[in-house]
């Protein structure tokens, strides 16, 4: 299996994240443009591989500045164009302010030079982050037991990030140890991410997996089945409170009622400690047709009115702990991620 | 738009559930292996409408003995045939149960004239079903408010019972009444019931209406957007524990952490007084393909291992209120459902 995302040849390869796993399709971004484009249609999702992808896009964006353009407003109009296309992992915009600092640092450099230098930065961005998930994965693996049951939502895995995944990471740093694992696997409409995307890396893996409609998930931790929650996250704020994929936040309130522990994975830039509480981080609205079509077949009527926020913010108090490269912080978060601030990367 | 069922020219008229709201097919059924199928098969589903369809039936199966055969003996292998095709909802027993009183009481007829007795059982059953649901809706209108959004669970409408429905009973005719309501609908995965059934039904009756996944409810709840959740149910012990459409326990869990109130609508034939608690209740588990598709699309590996229980239990300490026919009732149950008890029709 290639990797999620890698530059080669003067270009960004992407599995297609949307044909998976029916079909393994790659695409190739050669500007910008496409890789804001490829961001926006979800080819790649996850909010540490769209902060990977960003980084790429703006270092075509240089890459291809034409002679005499104003490289400046061009620089400008990549951020902008970048910026726009999702509102509410916060790894796109730390991957954004991270390669414009890197662009005002060596704005002096031929323009060539300043390519390849903001090149070499997304490629260590990339590199950092697979490094991160690993450590995660290090951080949160005493949190599963041997003979654990694990539910988790959406992808959190290999394909939302760099490489070995946030919440599959500390899943697969445990089984990795030998512990006894089963995993279940919300299918997570409407896009079904894992359904898609966590069933075939669990299945490569060789981790083993039940696949479960969303709505099936309470009823499994009432009959003891289901033992504990592991989700990724797309932005953390400063009191802990998590935004991540739609459903996240049923998820927590069902393990809360039955008593079972839920934990959040993900990098430091993830975290917005420039946020005071989750009730600050923009909830992004998709196209209705993503609840009316399920796969490619339309599954209601054609003009159905439909509410689609790709994401929802579980409360601090909701969350058993929350799991970075920097180990495991447990409530009250309001002080106890305060020594992660310092340490943010970029 | 023709009834959900209906007796007509010797042979009993479904539309087929499976296919709507992308294609309006009419299945005919001309004996009771023909009827056993399109319940297994979910061409109809829906507790009341179940045991309508079973009542038919039985009629076609005594109206199908042929000279010579042994009649009690072709009788109870009609009824284990029906009997055996879902084990959640209780209508189907109940329609089984009050079809043998009436072949036992009839015994000594002719042949013809016993098969004419039990048609005309069964097309009782179903017109006592549709003034039921009428009832159903006067007794639980006063529970929706002007101004309120009502979530929904599944199809609990016309197409789920002989007609008008439980659950959308209730908003119907407290829309009728001239009240602003706006239902949000859970699409109701795997099967998408909610997004096929009910979108379709609200479409129809020209009620307001908000498509949802069903991880969205929960965020719904905490914005404030859905303040109140009206299901149906398959079978309710007398402790008002309800088994109902696999999503409905966490929506049932869901509607408490936010204070919401939790109504299920039934028909006394619902109601299995002989079931100290839900505890009691069989819950069917379907086959896996159903969660591996959606509609006709597969979403998934094609071997991946999958729950599907199809139902759950609502536990009674989570219903604000019960509605049947003969009025509304409120915890404690184990002796307020008494009154109902001595009421059952049958």
């Amino acid at each position: 299996m290639r990797p999620t995302i890698e530059w080669t040849d003067g270009k960004v390869v992407m599995i297609d994240q949307r044909k998976l796993p029916l079909e393994e399709v790659y695409t190739e971004c050669r500007s910008a443009e496409d890789v804001a484009r490829a961001i926006e249609t979800m080819v790649i999702r996850g909010a540490p591989a769209i902060g990977v992808a960003a980084a790429y896009g703006v270092a075509l964006g240089v890459i291809n500045v034409a002679p005499g353009e104003d490289l400046e407003r061009e620089f400008d109009r990549v951020i902008q164009r970048l910026a726009g296309t999702r509102p509410t992992a916060r790894n796109l915009f730390w991957a954004l302010e991270r390669m414009t600092g890197v662009f005002r640092e060596n704005r002096l450099l031929p323009c060539g030079a300043l390519g390849l230098r903001l090149l070499r930065e997304a490629q260590s961005i990339e590199t950092e982050d697979l490094e991160t998930n690993r450590q995660i994965g290090a951080s949160g693996k005493d949190l599963i037991e041997d003979g654990d049951s694990v539910l988790t939502h959406c992808n959190a895995g290999g394909l939302a990030t760099a490489g070995y995944g946030t919440a599959i990471g500390i899943i697969r740093a445990a089984f990795e140890e030998g512990k006894k694992i089963h995993v279940f696997v919300d299918e997570t409409r409407p896009l079904l991410q894992g359904a898609r995307l966590t069933a075939w890396e669990l299945d490569k893996l060789g981790i083993p997996m039940t696949l479960i409609s969303d709505n099936m998930a309470g009823w499994l931790m009432k009959s003891g089945e289901i033992r504990r929650v592991v989700t990724g996250a797309d932005r953390i704020a400063r009191n802990g409170d998590a935004a991540n994929k739609i459903g996240t936040y049923s998820l927590a309130v069902l393990a809360r009622h039955h008593g079972l522990p839920f934990y959040v994975a993900a990098p430091l830039n993830t975290f917005d400690f420039g946020l005071r509480t989750g009730a600050e981080i923009p909830i992004e609205e998709r196209p209705a047709d993503e609840v009316r079509r399920a796969g490619s077949c339309p599954i209601t009527l054609p003009d159905v009115p439909v509410r689609n926020p790709a994401f929802d913010v579980v409360p601090a108090k909701l969350i058993t702990a929350i799991v970075s490269e920097k180990g495991i912080a447990r409530p009250p978060y309001g002080k106890n991620l305060k020594p992660w601030r310092g340490n943010r990367t970029g």
